[in-house]
């Protein structure tokens, strides 16, 4: 089944006659246009067609699938307004906003719908050609690890470290899926800590958290690493971690809930006095966005499917005192999983 | 008047008793928080809350000026639901989406009523620390403009000269504001034309536009300098567009019409048959946001007041033959103005 099919049979079950896609990631999912948040897809029963405007002609020309129609609002909403007249129109309610929203009311003649998850639904299981995309974003970060880890070392600045890894991938010809995080010593506890100005001190743990994007895809993997000898008190926290990293990705095959594997590295952290530490999910999907479905949490009723990118990544944070996350990349296969991020995870 | 005094009295005009901030520039203008798309703030006539998740916990507590509370949704919308009970709570129709006001109406017993804009009129002038901030993040790119200048020759890549003002803004710690534009020859007719792998040719004309971004806030300005000797049309549309920003500069000053600035440009413009080449308005107001208000374009109601910033940048585009824009970037000040951007422009 193609992935228009696969949209309106989920059109069909959520009673939707059209549908109006304006999130990002849906636009670029369906067409393949690489500045999807300057474009809007209609799907009907007989058609589908990509809204962007005149600054992308011949972009959109070259990269979409779907025939693209040039034109600004509000000539976008007026072109459209008759293949869906009379139509129950559904839209993306994470994404329109209630601005958005007034503007369809006072240009079509439809009943609009709120909808939630139709495309996101269809991109949980990757295409073989999205895994490669993946595959490749991620194998070029482990290259670049490897390159910038001799640097990572007391006396250097986070930012420095954070702008060679960026570097590194720029280099290639890819671009940094997110602000890297450089965090080191007490700032380790903050788990979304980018880089900063901090000089890293001796003995201290540093948590580096980073991706490429590569045709639109992304990587992501956490490694933490010690720069000298850190103390008895950081170690053990970083071997908590470990183990119960390592423990959640031997879990990940296809069946497994993934609110199953959040309980058993969550209860591995708790074991080591460290559940109150573990301050946030255990892991989520990967592809056109760095944050998509399954999400590996408590109350997910996701389950693991052959085809899904998830990261497992635990973490431990001590205010004041520092944190800890360990992070992979697994690809759910037909036979269990397969590690797409290789760095070796280091003894502290 | 205090910035929450100033939001408290627009929230009387607009006839709410309590408003809900969810645009991540407007989150991060009232509380300081620099992860502003995990936050929203409540305001009501007795306090106000900085609402974000439990990664931001330290970040929150170093950063927010206003308290911080923990929650996830639906924990946040409950939390908040006492404080709002029987309110009018403003929300904002360009950022909430549908999903998010359903959200709201379900948790709470309040009437909810759509705003626009009534932070964003408070970010139009600016705060001393703010334009501290401008101002330091202009001198940085002056002095790396000034570092990366003699590269930009003919026999260079438009790419390698925007990846050298890229470098040297992260190495001093700032971010690259937007996407660097460096437009050589016929592609300077592009008034948004990336850096891509084309030479610089010789006697080419090669447009530069850069910003930094400090401590959240942005730096905007755009030279066009000569790569060897350009031919007499050329540097006749040099010389009409720098005549036109030179006249809007000084025309820059409290209680200026936005909109006058821009005809003043414009007339000058046409006058050297250039009016159908200046395919833009005249500029922008800079800030937390790269584009905010005031707007200094036709039909602008904006009246320039002390302490707001904006850009001057008219240019010229000849399709197939090339363009020029100059752009300075321009503190309004209580005698009149001053220029923020000091990097000399060229005599072509």
């Amino acid at each position: 089944m193609s992935q228009l099919e696969g949209l309106r049979a989920a059109m069909s079950r959520a009673g939707v006659d059209a549908m109006w896609v304006s999130g990002p990631a849906n636009v670029r999912a369906l067409t393949g246009f690489s500045s999807p948040a300057d474009g809007k897809v209609l799907v009907t029963a007989e058609g589908a067609t990509l809204y962007t405007d005149a600054r992308y002609t011949v972009q959109a020309r070259e990269e979409s699938r779907l025939p693209p129609v040039i034109a600004r609002p509000p000539e976008t909403y007026e072109h459209a307004a008759s293949p869906v007249r009379d139509l129950r129109v559904g839209f993306e309610a994470e994404y329109l906003t209630v601005a958005g929203f007034e503007e369809l009311r006072a240009h079509w003649d439809a009943t609009l719908v709120p909808t939630r998850g139709l495309v996101e639904a269809l991109r949980l299981v990757k295409t073989p050609g999205e895994v490669q995309a993946i595959r490749d974003a991620q194998d070029l970060a482990d290259r670049v690890f490897g390159e910038v880890r001799p640097m990572i070392r007391a006396g250097v600045r986070e930012l420095d470290v954070a702008l060679e890894l960026e570097l590194g991938l720029r280099r290639a010809g890819a671009e940094v899926g997110f602000d890297v995080i450089v965090a080191s010593g007490p700032r380790g506890a903050m788990p979304h800590g980018v880089a900063s100005e901090r000089v890293i001190g001796d003995g201290e743990l540093v948590t580096v958290d980073f991706g490429a994007r590569l045709r639109g895809y992304h990587s992501d993997m956490t490694r933490t690493v010690a720069a000298g000898t850190p103390g008895e008190e950081m170690r053990r926290v970083y071997n908590a971690v470990l183990e119960a990293e390592e423990a959640a990705v031997a879990a990940v095959r296809p069946g497994a809930r993934a609110a199953d594997l959040d309980a058993l590295a969550r209860e591995i952290l708790e074991r080591h006095g460290l559940g109150e530490a573990f301050a946030h999910s255990l892991g989520h999907g990967v592809g056109l966005n760095i944050h998509e479905g399954p999400g590996l949490r408590n109350g997910s009723e996701d389950v693991l499917e052959p085809g899904m990118v998830v990261t497992v990544e635990p973490g431990a944070y001590l205010p004041g005192v520092g944190g800890v996350r360990i992070e992979d990349l697994v690809l759910v296969t037909e036979g269990g999983s397969e590690v797409l991020s290789r760095t070796p995870k280091e003894r502290v």
